[in-house]
């Protein structure tokens, strides 16, 4: 574990000279800000916190910190689920709030460039007039900082990616103080090594993203909703399965489970028995193509023993459905007052999600834990939701978290597929990856020998 | 530049003992075999060819390379185009021509795991009865572990993305014996450092791909073809643009000059003006959609000026089509009888491919070479193909393709789309990448300490 020094007067004074008075505070209410994000890890204090506005800056303060072995840790907008911001060994913490402009929209390339602080929905808001959109979507307004530094995914991915297939280049800060491009605005490039990607999910652990170009698509001109419950969960994603193979392509793919069917119902008026549901979404640039597609959906559910089958191409419904879909986890939270909620996310080859969620049920009928799942069930990404209370509760879901995690690894798939490492998962990383592990931490080593860039998260050794 | 050690008589013993005598060959006709790519690079001779027949055999011989200082250069199939499997250091040639086998098909997950020497082609005839395939398609019948390492991509690339999007997990071979997995089987991963990206592409440097599994695509159930010809390429340019903004998904939006037109008109019987010519084609999974498409393409290219368009969803013409695109180079080639070809390969953002083309143009009528011209449009990706005979045509030929490499670097582009560095681009890199070349050498060295893994290729400092 690397040893660091504390945040000297001398250090503030210098961060003050690069960043002007205003940038820089050491005031309680601004360190308590930002000392937690939205997961269930504990709030630590940073020592300092400061607002970069310029990608030089953010290189001079690494300069700074890496020869005075100080910790940097970068801060989006706090919306991490797993301790990603969280700067557990203090030192500076940076935030990108006041470096949240776009760029240049560079419309007939369908890409746009923005600095790291931009909220992803701020951001398309802004695209909308331009007919384009930035399609990975993780729910909450996270950065698109924050989105590529963990890999953010979403509800849109098994049409349009992850982060890391919608970002084409970035300009890096490394620990040494050298800023660099990663990556081309050519979306075809062979040119050496692929640096982008090895930037993209690092977690700030390698250099920090002070600009990122990303690839955007046309807002679709026809989109569609439809659901279909299903007798099992079982029978449910074979459907996902058999519609994938049709070649549709959806654009949203989600397993809901009757729980929260039962929770959408009672809080949102949604039309929803109590049976494993499939919400889909297809986008297409005609209407024709939209209404044969979902005659396709409906065959395909019913052959596959669907309950009941819903299809709707009208706004306001589609969005009355979505709406109740990025809403559930607050509509389950809101559903258990006096409860702390710990979600759980991992990934598997969608030939083994039915062996997955038996084992999430045969968990949650053994062990002395309530949860709840929710799922990407298109990408074979499953979430498990634990409500609990005080710290036996939260041993007691941390024991079913891992249990879910290691049967995940052990059928080829991830402990996690879209809320990254941080500081919860570390701990899996050696079951995952192997001797893999240790080239990446040579990499760390490599590219940040003293240590500093968000130290804590995904090395156990720190 | 590293220093080698000859490959010695000791050596050769101890690779017969790892591989057995078959699969170890010092005679002049397998190294001279193995000593040339399809590129205008010189012929350079290994010291001794080999093939592996399993991972733990390929990772045993690089740990005794590694320990005896000897270069390896990985060969797939020897259809690349910039010298990338030329071994310009002598040393160990390794042939992946026996490890060529599907080692599982996942159908349900849309999956293939394959050893490096299979040619996709056919990897492709073998996964139709599970109607399924791996779209990147380079034109030659190269291996899938070539394709891996070049980050080879080609007509498809538009919709369904260059090698690297279509990969998922890797066994890799590293320098000093190591044998790692990168990827998962899971398409969503943000646990740790995309390793699997900075292998694909690395072009043998870093280690070698001992396996793959691919993502693969169900088989499209509906297929259009469309031809359109224009006054200009740049009008041509700017229906790329507005095909693209439609929403429409071309699953191959290529650009073929006046002269290419000609030579496909005369050769091959195609119904083709001397004009420059989007050729399109279009996947779907219903027909209805595939029509309601090539309407919506039909009007784009009259209000872009169009001087002709044709569609069809005719197979027998499509495949008819397609094929006088595919030997489009052969039939160039046939055309110049007394010539050698040097291709050239750069892309652009779309956006800027017009004064990319307009640079070619006029680089073709000041400089004393002739060129064709044929693209990926859809891409920005352009081949600028340069007859020549002698050396003072070779060096015209080169001379021309500086200036238009630093043209596209210039527009924000890169210096190799699809073809990969090589030998041939290596000299471009750090006006491409600046400070990021050296980040790209630290890890080289880092992972290969002693440079044995296909040395002269990416660095020109070896």
């Amino acid at each position: 574990m690397p040893s660091f020094n504390p945040v000297s007067a001398d250090l503030i004074a210098q961060l003050i000279t690069i960043l002007g008075s205003v940038n820089v505070s050491t005031a309680r209410a601004d360190i308590d800000l930002h000392a937690k994000d939205q997961s269930q890890h504990h709030a630590v204090p940073s020592e300092v916190v400061i607002w970069p506005l310029s990608a030089q800056q953010v290189a001079d303060v690494l300069k700074l910190a890496h020869e005075q072995r100080v910790p940097v840790t970068p801060w989006g907008v706090g919306t991490g689920l797993e301790g990603n911001s969280i700067p557990v060994r203090g030192g500076i913490l940076m935030s990108f709030e006041r470096m949240n402009q776009i760029v240049a929209i560079h419309a007939d390339d369908f890409q746009v460039t923005v600095q790291p602080g931009i909220g992803h929905k701020d951001l398309n808001a802004q695209l909308a007039r331009h007919g384009l959109f930035f399609p990975p979507d993780p729910g909450a307004n996270a950065t698109v900082g924050g989105m590529l530094a963990n890999n953010a995914a979403g509800i849109r991915t098994v049409k349009y990616g992850a982060s890391k297939d919608n970002v084409l280049k970035m300009q890096v800060a490394l620990a040494d103080g050298r800023l660099i491009h990663v990556g081309s605005r050519s979306v075809k490039q062979s040119a050496g090594y692929d640096l982008l990607h090895l930037f993209v999910g690092s977690e700030g652990t390698l250099g920090v993203i002070t600009e990122a170009t990303l690839k955007l698509v046309p807002v679709p001109t026809h989109m569609s909703a439809a659901l279909a419950a299903f007798p099992s969960i079982k029978s449910a994603v074979e459907t996902v399965v058999a519609i994938r193979g049709s070649g549709l392509d959806p654009a949203a793919l989600e397993l809901i489970d009757a729980n929260h069917c039962r929770m959408l119902r009672e809080a949102e008026g949604i039309n929803l028995s109590d049976h494993p549901t499939l919400f889909m979404e297809f986008h297409a640039a005609q209407e024709t193509a939209l209404t044969a597609g979902l005659e396709i959906v409906e065959d395909i559910c019913k052959e596959m023993g669907a309950l009941s089958f819903h299809a709707t191409t009208d706004a306001t419904e589609r969005k009355k459905l979505w709406h109740a879909r990025h809403h559930s986890y607050e509509i389950m939270v809101r559903s258990h007052p006096d409860k702390t909620f710990f979600i759980n996310d991992v990934a598997v080859p969608i030939s083994a999600y039915p062996e997955l969620i038996a084992t999430v049920e045969h968990i949650r009928d053994t062990q002395p834990i309530t949860c709840y799942m929710i799922g990407h069930a298109g990408d074979g990404n499953i979430h498990v939701e634990f409500p609990f209370s005080g710290e036996e509760g939260y041993q007691q879901a941390m024991t079913a978290n891992g249990l879910i995690v290691s049967k995940a690894v052990e059928l080829g798939g991830t402990c996690t597929g879209e809320h990254g490492v941080g500081i919860g998962k570390a701990k899996y990383l050696r079951a995952e990856h192997g001797q893999a592990l240790d080239v990446m931490h040579d990499i760390k080593t490599l590219l940040d020998p003293n240590g500093i860039l968000n130290p804590g998260k995904i090395f156990v050794e720190g």
